[in-house]
C-alpha cells in the first residue's frame, strides 16, 4: 500500500457501481423499509460517506467523471453517448502500467470516439483500440443493460447465456429478464411502469444481477494472484423496473415513503425544472398509483443486488482475497421517484445528485460515517494512490480518499460541483434552447446549493433551513450577495479546469526560468 | 467560393504570419517611420482590421489558437512547448478533406503530443503521425527559427542551404544569419541586444526571410493548379534582433518612437506586472540605449519582410494565382520594446495583444479599415467557409471573417478574450505561485480591458479615457460595478468553452427527444 511495496503485495480494487441507486435507499443510510444487510455490514467494516455526489446527475457524464477523474467540463462527454475523446485517460490507463489487470463486468455507457480513432489510424480491434473503445477497461463482460428489440446486439453474451439455459427467443433479455406474465398469462413488457409489480419471467438465479455477479467471480478466479481492479457495474435498480421473484413482492405500497414534494414548489417554478416536469416520466411518477407500484420493485431490486453482493464477498473470503481488496460501492446518480414532481434524474436536486459511497479498506478505519463532501472524481485518485502511482495532478481533478480511509483528517474541500446538459431532452425543445445552449452548473457548499443555467435565472437553496429544497431563492432579492459569492465559486472552478494535460506540473517546475541555460538568450545586453 | 463550386474553382489560401510584429509597426497602421509599402498596398487592395487580437500574447498558445480555432482554455496548450493534444484538430485536418494541399513553410511552435501518440500507437513517421506531429500541416519546410548551438537540429534545411552557398560551420544559422562582425572583426552573436545595430554576416538574399520566401514559391510552384493553403510563417521580426545589410541601417535612433511608459505606473504596480518588470528583458528594454539600438533593427526586419512579401506577391501574379488567392497577413503577438517598462510580450497590454491583420479577398471589399474586434480564432472558420466546409461550430470558437471581407455587415462580437500562463517564467518563482497557479484571463470590450489573475487582484483599464493603459483601476472602489460586469463576461465565456467536441450540434438536434423511437421506453405507464 506504499510506493515502495513489491508488486505482489498490491491490494486489489473492487469498484462496484449500481445504476440509479439513491443514497438514501440503503438501510444503513436510514431508509425505513429497504433491507440491505450486506451493504450495512460493508459500511460497518469500512466507512460510509453521508455526503457523496456525482458530478453529473445522469449516467454517461457521471460515469466518465468516475472513470477519468475529471469533471464533465473537462472530459467533454457531457451527456449519454457523447463519445469520450480518444485522448482522455481513464482508470485502466493509470492502473495497467502499475501491474494491474483492469477489467469490466457490466455497464460503462462509454461511446467510443470512432472518428478520433479513425483519424489517428487506431485499429478498433487492436488491444489499444479495444482499450480506447472500452473506456480503458478490458471488457471481460461489457453489457450496458438496456437492449431494445430493435437495437439488441445479436451477440449479447447475456442473451446467449439465457438461451443456453432454456430461455430462448430473439431477445431473451427482453422476453425473459424484462418481461412478465399478466393475469391472463400474456407476456407484458418491463419497459412499462404498469407492469412493475409483476415478477420477471426469468428465475432469479439467471437474472442480470445474478449473472453479472457470477461473471465478476469468473474474472477474479481467472486473474488469480495478479493484482486486479474490477469494475463491477450493475444496471439495477435502473429501469426497466422489473424484479424476479421473490424480490418483486418483497416490498409493498405500505413500504413506500411519502414523496418530497409540495404544491407550492410547482408555482413559480424554474423554467427548466418546469419543462422537466412535463416529461412523461415526471407526469407519471407524480401519480401516487405509479409510485405505489414502482417503488416496491425498485427496493426489491436493491435488496436483490445486496444479496448478490453478499455472495460476492463470501466468494472473496473463500478466495482469501477479502483482506487484500479495497471495496468501494457507489452509484452513478439517484432517482427522483416522484420527488419534486419529477421522474428519473438530470435535474440538480439532492435526490439525483447524492449517491451512496461505501468503502472498506483492509486495515482502514471501521464503522465511521464521514460528513466530508466527496465526488465521483475522487475515485481515480484514490485507486491511484492505493496502487502507488503518480498523482497526475495536472489532469486529475478529484482528491484521494485514501487518507480519510486510513483515519487521517486532512483539510477537506468545502464545495462540490456538478453539471447538466439537457440538449437531448424534450425540455430543450420546449424551452427553445440551442443544441449547445442547454446547460447548467452547480456548486454545493455546506449550506448552499446554487445552480446557474444558460439562458435562465439561477436556482438557490439554503440547505440549512430547507434541506428538502422546497424554497428556491434563485431570484429572491435578499440573497443577491449569497448568489454572488457562489457565482464566484463557480467562476473560480471554471477557470481552473485542468486542460493543460500534456505536461506534468513537475516538468513545468523543472523548466521554469530555464530558457537561458537551454541556449535561448533573449533580453540580454 | 460556394459549397456548390467545383473543386478546381476553390480559391487558394496564403496565410502569412510574422512573429512578434506589433500591430502599430506598419506604415498603413500609422507608424511614423517604418516603411511597409507592400503591406500598405495589400491593405489598400483588401481590408485592414484595426483591432485584431491574439488569444494569448506569446507564441505557442497564440499559434495553437490560430491553428485550432480554439481558445487556449479549450486547446490546452497554454504556453510554448506544451504539446497540443493529439486529438485536437487543426487547419490541415479541416481543409485537406476539402481537396486542399495544406503546407507549412516556417514556424509553428508546435510540440507534438508524443506520449498521446505512443499510447494510441500512432507511428510518428506515418503520414498520420507526421500530420499529428506537425500541427496538421504538411511540413514542406518546418523551421521554428531559433537554433542555439547546443540544440540545433543537425539536419536543419536552412543550415544545409547556407553551407551549399558557402556559409559553413556547425551552425551556420547562428554563425552567419544571426552573427555579425564587430569593429575589431570579431564575430559577435545576435543573441545579445548590444549587437543589434550590426549587419548580419549573411548576405540579404540568403537571409532566413529571403530563404523562407523562396521556399514558399517552391511550394506554390510545385502544387500547380491543385487548391492549396500555405502557412508561410516567418520568424522575424522576432529576436535575435539582427538584420542583414542594408536593413540593419535603414532606420536610426531618430526613427524610434518614444515609449509608452510613465514613472507613475511603476508605483503601486500589479504584482504580476511588477515581477515581469524584473525580468532581464524588461530591465534592458527600459534603458533608452537598448531601445535606440534594437528598435531600428526591429523596423529594418519589418521592412525586409515587406520587401520579400512584394517578391512573393509578384510571383503569385506571374503564376496567375494572385486573383484566385485569399491572402491574410498577421502576427502571433506584439512586442513591448520597453513600453510599460517591459520587454518581450506575455503581459496583457495592447502592445502585446494587438496584432496586424490584413486580408485581401479577390472580388472582396477594398481599402476598408475595419473597427470590428477580431481574434486569432477567427481564421480557421474564415478559411473553412471559403473552402466550402462544414462550420464545425461545436469545436471552433471563432467566427468567419468572410462576410466582412465580402462587404456584409453582420452583427459582431463586443468582446475579445485572451489568456496567460506564466508558469515557465521567473515571475512565477518570484511570486511563489504554483506550477498550475500562474494564470490570467482577459476580456476586452469596446471600452474596458479587465484582467483576472489567479491569486492576485485584477487589473482594469478604461480604454476610452486611458487608451495607453497607464491607470490601473483594478482595485479602485468606484469601479466595482464595472469589474463585476466584466467578471460576468469572463464567467459566461468560461462556461461556454466548446469541450463537447466529439458530436456535432446537428447530430444532437437530430437526437433530441428520440429515446423512445429508438426503443428506450422510460417513464411510460
Amino acid at each position: 500500500m506504499t510506493d515502495q511495496g513489491p508488486i505482489e503485495m498490491k491490494p486489489n480494487i473492487l469498484f462496484i457501481m449500481a445504476d440509479q441507486l439513491r443514497a438514501d435507499y440503503l438501510s444503513c443510510a436510514g431508509h425505513p423499509s429497504v433491507k440491505t444487510p450486506t451493504l450495512d455490514r460493508l459500511a460497518a467494516e469500512g466507512v460510509r460517506f453521508e455526503r457523496a455526489f456525482c458530478n453529473a446527475p445522469v449516467c454517461g457524464p457521471s460515469r466518465m467523471s468516475f472513470y477519468t477523474g475529471r469533471y464533465p467540463a473537462s472530459h467533454g462527454a457531457t451527456y449519454n453517448n457523447v463519445p469520450l475523446r480518444v485522448d482522455e485517460l481513464t482508470l485502466g490507463d493509470y492502473l495497467r502500467p502499475l501491474g494491474y489487470r483492469v477489467g469490466l463486468v457490466g455497464k460503462t455507457h462509454m461511446r467510443a470516439d470512432i472518428e478520433g480513432m479513425r483519424r489517428l489510424g487506431v485499429d478498433p480491434e487492436s488491444s489499444r483500440g479495444v482499450y480506447a473503445r472500452e473506456c480503458g477497461f478490458e471488457p471481460f463482460e461489457r453489457d450496458d443493460g438496456l437492449h431494445p428489440d430493435g437495437a439488441v446486439d445479436s451477440d449479447l453474451p447475456y442473451n446467449r447465456y439465457l438461451r443456453q439455459h432454456g430461455f430462448g427467443g430473439d431477445n431473451p433479455w427482453h422476453e425473459w429478464a424484462n418481461s412478465a406474465l399478466d393475469d391472463n398469462g400474456e407476456r407484458v413488457s418491463g419497459w412499462y411502469l404498469r407492469n412493475a409489480h409483476l415478477p420477471a419471467r426469468v428465475p432469479e438465479p439467471h437474472s442480470e444481477t445474478a449473472y453479472m455477479t457470477d461473471r465478476a467471480m469468473d474474472f477474479i478466479r481467472e486473474t488469480g494472484d495478479a493484482p486486479w481492479c474490477l469494475h463491477l457495474s450493475y444496471i439495477k435498480p435502473h429501469w426497466p423496473y422489473m424484479a424476479p421473484a421473490p424480490y418483486h413482492a418483497m416490498y409493498g405500497a405500505a413500504d413506500v415513503s411519502p414523496p418530497n414534494r409540495s404544491v407550492a414548489e410547482r408555482g413559480n417554478a424554474h423554467p427548466v425544472v418546469r419543462a422537466f416536469r412535463q416529461h412523461e416520466e415526471s407526469v407519471n411518477f407524480s401519480r401516487d398509483e405509479v409510485r405505489a407500484r414502482v417503488i416496491p420493485t425498485y427496493m426489491g431490486l436493491i435488496s436483490q443486488l445486496d444479496h448478490h453482493l453478499g455472495r460476492l464477498f463470501d466468494f472473496l473470503r473463500e478466495q482469501g482475497q477479502y483482506e487484500n481488496t479495497l471495496i468501494v460501492f457507489t452509484s452513478d446518480h439517484g432517482d427522483f421517484l416522484g420527488d419534486h414532481w419529477l421522474g428519473e434524474k438530470e435535474v440538480m436536486y439532492e435526490e439525483a445528485l447524492r449517491i451512496p459511497m461505501i468503502a472498506r479498506l483492509p486495515g482502514g478505519v471501521r464503522g465511521r460515517i464521514f460528513e466530508q463532501m466527496v465526488e465521483s472524481v475522487d475515485l481515480v485518485p484514490t485507486f491511484l494512490e492505493l496502487a502507488g502511482g503518480d498523482r497526475h495532478d495536472h489532469v486529475l481533478e478529484g482528491r484521494s480518499l485514501l487518507p480519510l480511509l486510513k483515519g487521517a483528517r486532512p483539510p477537506w474541500r468545502d464545495a462540490v460541483f456538478a453539471e447538466m446538459d439537457y440538449a437531448w431532452r424534450p425540455a430543450r425543445a420546449e424551452l427553445d434552447a440551442a443544441a449547445d445552449g442547454a446547460r447548467a452548473w452547480m456548486v454545493r457548499t455546506e449550506r448552499w446549493k446554487y445552480i446557474e443555467y444558460q439562458g435562465f435565472a439561477p436556482q438557490l437553496y439554503d440547505l440549512e433551513s430547507d434541506p428538502v429544497e422546497q424554497h428556491d431563492l434563485g431570484t429572491a432579492a435578499a440573497y443577491e450577495a449569497v448568489r454572488r459569492m457562489l457565482a464566484d465559486r463557480l467562476h473560480d472552478w471554471l477557470r481552473t479546469r485542468r486542460m493543460r494535460k500534456t505536461i506534468s506540473n513537475e516538468t513545468v517546475s523543472a523548466l521554469t526560468g530555464s530558457a537561458r541555460r537551454r541556449g535561448y538568450i533573449f533580453g540580454a545586453w
